[in-house]
Parts: structure tokens; C-alpha cells; sequence
């Protein structure tokens, strides 16, 4: 046996004995010492960098890995075997696309109109908003030696009064019951419930004094593969309180779904799965949205949570490996009576964990979240509704008819697989033109900040213009010199969009040739699930007569150079509308609106889905796509490299 | 600040720190010491005794030290204040009648006798045993490539198909979905539900493997102030598979139920009192009779419990002083909706907590359930059922109609109170009789064994005997001298039961005049408030056909004995029925068959209180009842010293 410490940035040094011959990944995740390794340990994604300290560990040169960093004692954690004692620096966690938990400036008049448009939206579809829960305030006769009627059956009674319901159907459960006493006397017997009705029978969930002046509080869940996104909601209102975005700690067990499931399959696996999302994801965002708009969790009384198949799975603790397995069966696609302590969160005791609805093994709560706000249900013409996760998932249809399918994307769309990837958030690189003749760039950075990454639309526009100008050519490969492309000892090329010394950063902002290949197959992905979907169908891209985009890939998505690229069909650009994380402006509906919450419920039963692992010309498709634009210029007509 | 250290018989010692001036009982309480204090700390029950083994100790001598003991350093913990850095000598907490938890032995006839005989009789009045818990088998079609339905949905239809109910009406909670991809595979789709059903709707509480062999099961209650006793029962058949009693860890709080709401009312008391009684004596009991009887916790379906008002507030954490103040106002007399997960015990997360129902603060659950097996609602004849507890509860009246009052009576019917007291466990003298000319008693002890102590029939007999024999007078003191007559240095009288020579025990066994005041008061508070009952009726005990007796005083009560010292009225002897603890035998109907729970529920709706302490007479009544057999020998005709 061998001691290996593991040292951070900060905090104490963890220490944990291993034998020779043991994967230095393996070792840090019995260390529960988080790595990140989106590939799960393959050496594919280079993610895992470790510096050896001092010591020994067997680890071989990979191109992840240059001579020089080698020499300074950078490994790939997933590819080096303990071989002696050592000691390992292991970088923050949160590396660039598994960006900090980030709030929202609910001010910005962007904020704002993303919800109340979609109100109105659903308003004219014809869903109202409001829900089953409200505030019933209520004036009790104080007990005497005459009316010595216990404390319950006093409420009871006048709720059985205000609400005109039988005293029989009202449920007032224990965490209600234990402060009653205490809150009835404490106001005076002037008190105002929480209930919610369901048809003649009412839940008691809160009992608080009259003079409380504290908002009735929802929480709205995207759970991504990658990313998370939040929002709690005054459900009387529908006011965002707070807002938050942050990371899935659940990267360091692999990137994409399947490597999740294989690890949450091993021993303790559903345990550690499930606590990296809660413990290091969800209840850090929450803290700090508690904190942020004065919210005390118990007055959170429902919570809705849009996530894709796996991650539902994942989050509740499921067993996730016959999502896997042929015959590829999840444990529901539907599921009620869930509650939120049912995942050790602490909110109201009483409060509902509400998910929206699968649809498939691999077309989740997300997409029929999603497909809610794209509103192709509501119209005549023919849409398609996309959504740009590391899964990508399509729906195609209209008011007549329904049809999704999933294809695996990877987290490219969010910066991930990409060297200096990010999410769209500050210091991301979200909008880019390059000039022909000189070679330079001009970009957008979200909050104008110095460059310190790109996210998606970035990288869109990034690869769009580098292939516009004759760069890069049609396999990705570099075929222009100049001041910002660089070679490394392998002869990889890259594109330096923003030097070190100019940003102040740590190192220089680059696209290179492994980031534009992991993109083209992301591309290459999503093309050919929407050519293989239509043609299922009897279709081809020209019936489309609209395309709603939606996911992390941010608001400035070009859509001409996602055209450029390959990723979207060529019809004309004014059919594109990007509608932002679908996923969770429909679980923010979902809480607001009985009606709609039932929409998504409907959605999801009378949505089709479409296997495409069992359509014959798929992996045709995807290869012909893993191009740019595609290897058949035919259906980019729109699409020139200019001369 | 003094250091106060705490040494056991066996364990670590604690230490705390102290100011000078605390009292010592307090300083135990804060280091979470147990000391017994059941008058809580008023120097007036005597069994806070502490040795101080080195250091100082400002405590006086009194009645219950004496001057012996006090040389030994033998003090009375809450009279005692600190002084000094002090070294204390705890006595083991398993106290005389705080006897230490016992298995029943399941297979005497008697046991087996006492629940088929309720059985039998609740079934002639018409109440017929099952309740909504049952199993279901299930065979399901496994999922195949072109059958791919969600578990839970495969799961839902079923039990659609076998239960004819609709699927919408079916709950799957998340207890049940976190396992079922994994028992649907291991089982190899071939399960066994076990669901409850209400009307149309059913409740899925779990699936388990069809070749489990686990039985459903059952835990009934009934949580006394003193003494606790619990069963665990086989739902399908009635079998009872382990069945236990002990002490109510909250005795160290108070022995009656006024202190420990007084103690629950300080900082942290709720959780406090609530912890005592889960963690010290309901959570041992249950691992005790797990291990006797093979049981698994998960596959406990339901607990009824039967308890006092106080008992019941103070397990469920519920806020208990409103009961204490005017105008005396519980938190519920009937609650629905608890769950046993609400009070921390780690049953299937499923099970339901169903509390027997109050009728009054002082008249609690124990008396609503023991009413059930009294039977004396399904009968003409005017009876009185007397529930011999610490607080002592009376219910009278017959199939027309049923009156309920309490009265506290102190511990002593359980052996509190009583210097050699103790539960009707193995040691217990239980009946005695005694030589008029030579003084020596003839005893029957519990289990055969050398006398340890008395429970309550045997301190019943030896009063009665004492009395008879001329040996004590009306008022209980010694007026005759012998061998077995003890006189200490203030001149208090006792006699010798048992010599610890011949028992080898470590003390001789007595009964002294403190114990027999204490037992006089008691039997003087059950008198008086039968008489008070009956003549607010307009009545006197010449109306009463039966008199149905329970609580835990033992089997071996001597009515003519109750009767001699003037504890229940002077009527024929073959009136009177002995029928154990009704509150535990009611709490066990009450597991197994709805319509004896509805039963119990509608006994409590019907059932009216009489508040004592409103009544002008009683405390006169209690007066003249504190002497024996009564101030009023006309009263008690059959009742004759011998000459």
C-alpha cells in the first residue's frame, strides 16, 4: 500500500492509502476528492489534469498534455497508475465550463419579459395561471372553561366555515399539528393558512400568524446534464425572487448520461450520485437564493423539477441502469405523490416535489417542459423545437401531432469538450466575427468583461467565421497561417482569439482542432436527428416552417452561422427563434399554473417518440453530417466559403 | 465554576462544570445524567438519592436519609446545591419500579388466553377482526424491446387488472418507486404488494419478492406515565410475535404528568421529554422484541398507540401546556394523518401512527381504547371501569350511555412512591397474607423467585392484612411492636416482608408508614372519585352491577383486599373483574380490526367527561377517603378489624 495525498487550492489535504497498480481517478473518488472527468476516465477529454507534486505515479504523454507541462508534472488523472507514494495537486473543481453557481440580475428587462411573455403566451393559449395553493386567513374564538375544544378541531371548524368544505375532508397533517399550539397563542388566534383544495378535500400545509408578511414560495428546477438552473417564485404573484445558474457536481462521474449510470451502478453508486447533485449542486444554489431574496426555506411549499430521463432518475435516487440496458425500461415516466424531503431537502415539510413528465428513456421532464413554452402544440404550421443540452433533443410537429427523439450531443453547446469552454456567463466570448484578410477577431463578451472562455453561440460563430474565411476547412482542419494560429508538437492547430497578455487572464482564449472536431460531431448530431426524424415521417427539412431553438447555448446564438456550420437546416433565417432554457421557464409555468402544469402532463402522454438507434439510416446520417457544412453541399445551398 | 463529576455503577463518568448555589439535580439533567426524580425535585418522594464519594455538597439531611446513610454521604440530588468541586456516586437508573424492560413469555396460556378471549368477544359484539392492510400477489409481463412501459406503470396496471380499481386512483409513493426497479428484476417480476385500501382508492406501501416470507406487522402501544408495554403483531393472523414492557424513560422528568409538562415547557424540554421516552425506552423495547421475534422494522405497517393526554402530546413533541392551564386545552383529542416516520422511529416509511382518541386533557387514549375492552358499551348492567394508572381514570355507565373522569393517583399502583415498589415483574410480592398472632406473612412472588420487592396487588394484601391484623391503625400507622416491626431514629414505623439474609438481596423488603400514607392517598383519590362520578349522576355505588378493573397492579389483585382498605366500594366480591392492561389489549384490536378502531373513535365521540376538580364535593370526598377503609365506616359494612 501507498499514501497519496491530495492537495487543493485551498482547504485541508486529503490522505488515502492505495495499492500499485490502481488508476489515480479511482483513488480520488474513494477520496471523494472531486476530479473532473466529463469522458469518465478514458483519456479522451483531458479534463482530469493533476500535478504530481512529488512522488511517483506511472502515467504516459497524451496529447491533452504538452512536453513542457509534462516536465512541470501535469497528468491526466484517468490515465496514470499509483506506483509509489505521491502527492497530487488536484486544480479548483470548478474548472471553465463547470462555472461557479451564478445569480441572476433579476433588474435586467430581459429577466423581466422572459416570463411575463411567456405568461401572456400561455394566457392566450388559454391556460390560466394560478394554482391550488393559497392563503386562507382565519379569526378563532379563543378557548374558555366553556369552550374547551382542542386546538386542531378549533381550526378545523373554522376552516370548515370559511372554506365550505366538510371538516372530514380537511387533512391536517403532524408538521402542522406540532407548533398549533404554540402559533394559534402566539397570534392571538388570528392565524392565516397555507392550503391547497383538491376538488371537496383541502390540505392544511402551514399555519402561520395573520401578521406574517411572508410570500407563499415555489422553486423551479432545470436539472441539466451539465448545468442547473433555478428560480423560486412567489406562487400569489408569480415574482421571481431569485434567480441562479450553476453547475452539476455530478460532471466528475462522467459527462454525458451513460458513464453516470454506469458509475451509479456500482457499490454506494446511487447514494454518491445523488448526493453530488443535491449536497454540491442544488442546496449551495439554494443557499444562495435563500439569501439573496430573504427567503425562508419553509415557506417553500412546492417544487417543480425538469430534467431528462437520467437525471430525474439520478436526482431521486432511482436504479438507472435499465434505462441503459435493453430493453431500455425507466422506473416512471410519470410519478406523483413525490415530496421534497423525499431528497432531503429542507423546505416545508409538506411540500411537493413535482416532475415533469418523460416521455422516453431519452426524451425528458425537459423537453415536455419545454415544448410547453415553444408552443408548437398551439399552432397550425409545421415547427421544430430544439433543445442544445448535452443531450439534444427535438420535438417536430404541430397542433395535430407530436414527435420527439434524442440524440447525444455531448456538452460542447455548454462550453464543455471544448478547451476553454464556459457556460454563457460572465467573461464568456458569446458573439464573434473574424476578418477575412487580417485574420483578427472582434467579439461580444457577456457582461463586457475581458474574454476568459466562449460558450456555444461563441463557438458557433467562432467556427462559422474561421470556415467563412477559409481558415478551416471543411473537416475542421487548420489551412491558413498567421500571428493567431498556432501549432503544437503534434501539429494540432489553433486559433487564438484573445492573448493572456491582453486580458489579464491566465492563459490565451483558443479554439483548436480537437474543440472543432467535438463541436462538428455535436453539430453533426443534432443535423442528423432532425434529417433522420423528417424522413421517418416521409419528410424533408422544407416543410419546416418554423424552428424554436432552445437551451444553454446562449441568447446570442448567430443562427445564419449555426446554418453555416451545418448544425440547422437551410431555410430562411427568419423561421429561427431562440427561446432560452425552455427547461425552466416550463417548470416556472408548471408552478404557477394548475392548467399548465396539466398541459405538460397531456404533452407528454400524446407525444410520439422515435428511437433513432432503430432507424436504419441514422449512423449514415451522422457521419455525412460530421462536416462542415455536410458532405453534401446540396442541401446547404445558402452555404459559401467565400472565395 | 466547580467541576462536578458523575460516577456509575458501570459506564464513563461525566463531568460538567457548575456554579455554586445549583442545585444538583439540575446540574444532572444539563450533563444528561438520569437520575430518577419522580416528584421532580421537591424532597418529597425520596428517590433522588446520590452518594457523595469526595468534594463538597450543600445538601440537608431529611426523612428519607438516614443519619447512617447521610455519614455514608448519601444525599437527596434536589436538595442538594453545589458548594464545591464535588465526586458523585449515581445509583444505576433501573430503579426499584423502574424495572428494566422484559420479554413476554409468548407461549403461557394466559398470554395466548388474553387476546383470543378479546378476540372472541369484540367478534360477538359484532366487531369483526381485518382491517384494509392485505397482500397482493402479482404476476408481471416483463419488458421486452417492443414493450418497453415504465415500472411503475407495468406496476399500475397490474394491480388495476388484479384489484379492479383504476389506475388514476392507485398511489405509488416514493418509498415504494426507489426499489421497485430493482425488486421487479430481482424477483424476476413476480412481486407481492402490500396495500391498503380506502373506498376505491389504493395505497401501494410496498413490493416485496413474491418468495418473501416476511409477514405484515404490526406495533401496538400503550405508553403509560409510568410503565410501557408494547406487542408486535402478524396483521394477517393476529399472532402476537413479541410482546415486551418497561419504565417510561421521561420518570427522571416527574412521576406525574403535571411536572413533565412543566419540564417540557423549559428551553429544549419538548425534545427533551420526547427523547426520553423514543430514544431510552420505546426504541430499546423495539430491538429487543425485532431480535426475539426476527421482525425486519420496514415490514411494520402501522402502530396504534394508547396513552394519556399528556403521554400522547409529549411523544408526538406536541407544545403540552395549554393541557396544565386554564382553561386546559390539549392540541387534538382526534388526529389523523401521522405517520411514524413524524416521531423518528424507522418503521416501513409508510406506516401510519393512529393514536387511540382523547376525550378530555386528563382522560387520554388509554381510556378510550381500554374502554373498547371493557365491553361495557355493549351491556345493560350499570358498570364502572377503573384503569388503575398513575393518573387513575373511571369510566361508568352501560350500552346507553358512558361517563368518564380521572383523578391522579400517583405512581403507587405501579410500585411508585413505595420504597420496595416495583412493576408486577419476576421478585414482585404480589399477594401476601398474615399470621394475626405471630406477624409473619405468607407470600406470592412473580415468578417464583426470592421477594425483590412489591407491586401494587401485593401492597394491596399487605395493608389490607396489617389492617386487619391490628398491626396498623385507620390512619396506616404501627400500633402493635414484634420482630417485624422496625422503628427508625424519627420514629417511623415499618415491616419486615423479607430479610435480606434470607433473600440475599441487598435489602431487606418493607413497607413503611411514608409508603403506606402514599399508597392510602392513592386508593383514597380512585374512592373518592368514584363517589364523586356517581353522585353528580345522582347515584351511590349501590347502582354498580360490575366493576371491571385494569391497569398494571397485577393479575393477582384481591378484590375482598381493594375492598377491606377502602379502595373500591363495599359490593358483592363476584362483581369485580380483574382485565389487565386494557389499554394495550384495546391498542391491539385496534391494529387488527377497522370496525373495533371506529369503534374506539365513536366511544370517544360519545363518551362524556366530568371535570373533578369542578365538583364542590371532592375534595371533602378525598379527605374522608384517606383513611381505612374510609372516614365513614358505614360505608364499608363487609369491613371488620378482627377482634
Amino acid at each position: 500500500m501507498f499514501t497519496i495525498t491530495f492537495r487543493f487550492e485551498s482547504g485541508e489535504p486529503v490522505v488515502i492509502s492505495a495499492n500499485a497498480g490502481e488508476k489515480l481517478l479511482d483513488v480520488a473518488r474513494k477520496a471523494n476528492v472531486a476530479i473532473d472527468a466529463p469522458c469518465s476516465g478514458n483519456g479522451v477529454c483531458g479534463k482530469c489534469r493533476v500535478r504530481l507534486v512529488s512522488g511517483y505515479l506511472d502515467a504516459p504523454i497524451n496529447r491533452h498534455i504538452t512536453s513542457e507541462e509534462y516536465a512541470a508534472g501535469w497528468r491526466l488523472a484517468c490515465l496514470a497508475q499509483i506506483s509509489g507514494d505521491a502527492e497530487i495537486e488536484v486544480p479548483d473543481i470548478a474548472s471553465a465550463y463547470r462555472s461557479r453557481m451564478k445569480m441572476a440580475d433579476l433588474s435586467s428587462p430581459e429577466e423581466i419579459a422572459l416570463f411575463e411573455d411567456l405568461r401572456r403566451q400561455l394566457e392566450e393559449a388559454g391556460l390560466a395561471f394560478g394554482s391550488d395553493l393559497s392563503f386562507l386567513p382565519l379569526e378563532l374564538t379563543e378557548p374558555t372553561l366553556e369552550d374547551t375544544m382542542p386546538d386542531n378541531e378549533r381550526l378545523l371548524r373554522a376552516i370548515e366555515a370559511a372554506a365550505g368544505v366538510d371538516e372530514s375532508a380537511i387533512m391536517l397533517p403532524y408538521p402542522v399539528l406540532k407548533d398549533l399550539s404554540w402559533v394559534l397563542r402566539e397570534s392571538g388566534f388570528r392565524v392565516k393558512c397555507v392550503i391547497s383544495r383538491d376538488g371537496e378535500r383541502i390540505l392544511v400545509r402551514d399555519v402561520l400568524p395573520q401578521s406574517s408578511t411572508e410570500p407563499m414560495v415555489g422553486f423551479a428546477l432545470d436539472l441539466g446534464t451539465t448545468s442547473l438552473a433555478g428560480v423560486l417564485v412567489d406562487l400569489e404573484t408569480g415574482k421571481i425572487l431569485a434567480k441562479a445558474s450553476g453547475g452539476n457536481g455530478q460532471i466528475r462521474y462522467g459527462a454525458d448520461v451513460i458513464n453516470r449510470i454506469i458509475e451509479s451502478d456500482k457499490v454506494g453508486g446511487r447514494k454518491r450520485l445523488q448526493d453530488a447533485v443535491i449536497k454540491e449542486s442544488i442546496i449551495p444554489m439554494l443557499a444562495s437564493m435563500y439569501r439573496s431574496a430573504g427567503v425562508n426555506p419553509r415557506r417553500i411549499y412546492r417544487m417543480v423539477l425538469a430534467g431528462n430521463t437520467t437525471m430525474n432518475h439520478l436526482l431521486l435516487g432511482l436504479h438507472a441502469d435499465p434505462i441503459r440496458m435493453e430493453p431500455f425500461v425507466p422506473s416512471f415516466f410519470r410519478t406523483d405523490h413525490l415530496y421534497v424531503r423525499d431528497i432531503q431537502l429542507k423546505m416545508n415539510p409538506l411540500a411537493e416535489l413535482i416532475v415533469a413528465p418523460n416521455i422516453g428513456s431519452y426524451v425528458g421532464g425537459d423537453i415536455t417542459a419545454g415544448a410547453l413554452v415553444s408552443m408548437i402544440w398551439n399552432r397550425p404550421e409545421m415547427s421544430l423545437f430544439i433543445d442544445l443540452g448535452t443531450n439534444g433533443e427535438l420535438v417536430f410537429g404541430n397542433s395535430e401531432f407530436l414527435m420527439s427523439c434524442a440524440c447525444s450531443a455531448g456538452p460542447a453547446f455548454e462550453g464543455g469538450d471544448i478547451s476553454c469552454g464556459m457556460r454563457a456567463t460572465d467573461g464568456a466570448v458569446e458573439a464573434c466575427t473574424i476578418d477575412k484578410e487580417t485574420m483578427e477577431p472582434s467579439m461580444t463578451v457577456v457582461g463586457g468583461a475581458a474574454p476568459a472562455g466562449i460558450c456555444g453561440s461563441g463557438i458557433i460563430d467562432v467556427i462559422a467565421e474561421l470556415f467563412r474565411c477559409g481558415i478551416i476547412n471543411g473537416k475542421g482542419k487548420f489551412i491558413r497561417e498567421g500571428a493567431r494560429i498556432l501549432h503544437d508538437e503534434h501539429g494540432m492547430g489553433s486559433y487564438v482569439l484573445a492573448w493572456k497578455k491582453d486580458t489579464g487572464g491566465v492563459k490565451d482564449v483558443v479554439i483548436n482542432e480537437v474543440d472543432i472536431d467535438n463541436f462538428i460531431r455535436a453539430k453533426g448530431a443534432i443535423f442528423s436527428a432532425t434529417q433522420t426524424m423528417l424522413a421517418s415521417l416521409g419528410f424533408d427539412a422544407s416543410v419546416i416552417e418554423r424552428v424554436y431553438v432552445a437551451g444553454g447555448i446562449g441568447s446570442g446564438i448567430n443562427m445564419k452561422n449555426a446554418v453555416t456550420i451545418g448544425m440547422f437546416p437551410d431555410i430562411p433565417l427568419e423561421h429561427f427563434h431562440y427561446i432560452g432554457n425552455s427547461s425552466q421557464t416550463g417548470a416556472y409555468a408548471m408552478l404557477l399554473s394548475s392548467q399548465a402544469r396539466e398541459k405538460v402532463f397531456e404533452l407528454g402522454r400524446s407525444m410520439t417518440y422515435l428511437e433513432l438507434s432503430n432507424e436504419p439510416g441514422y449512423m449514415d446520417e451522422f457521419v455525412a453530417a460530421c462536416f462542415l457544412p455536410h458532405t453534401d453541399s446540396g442541401l446547404f445551398p445558402s452555404v459559401r466559403v467565400e472565395p
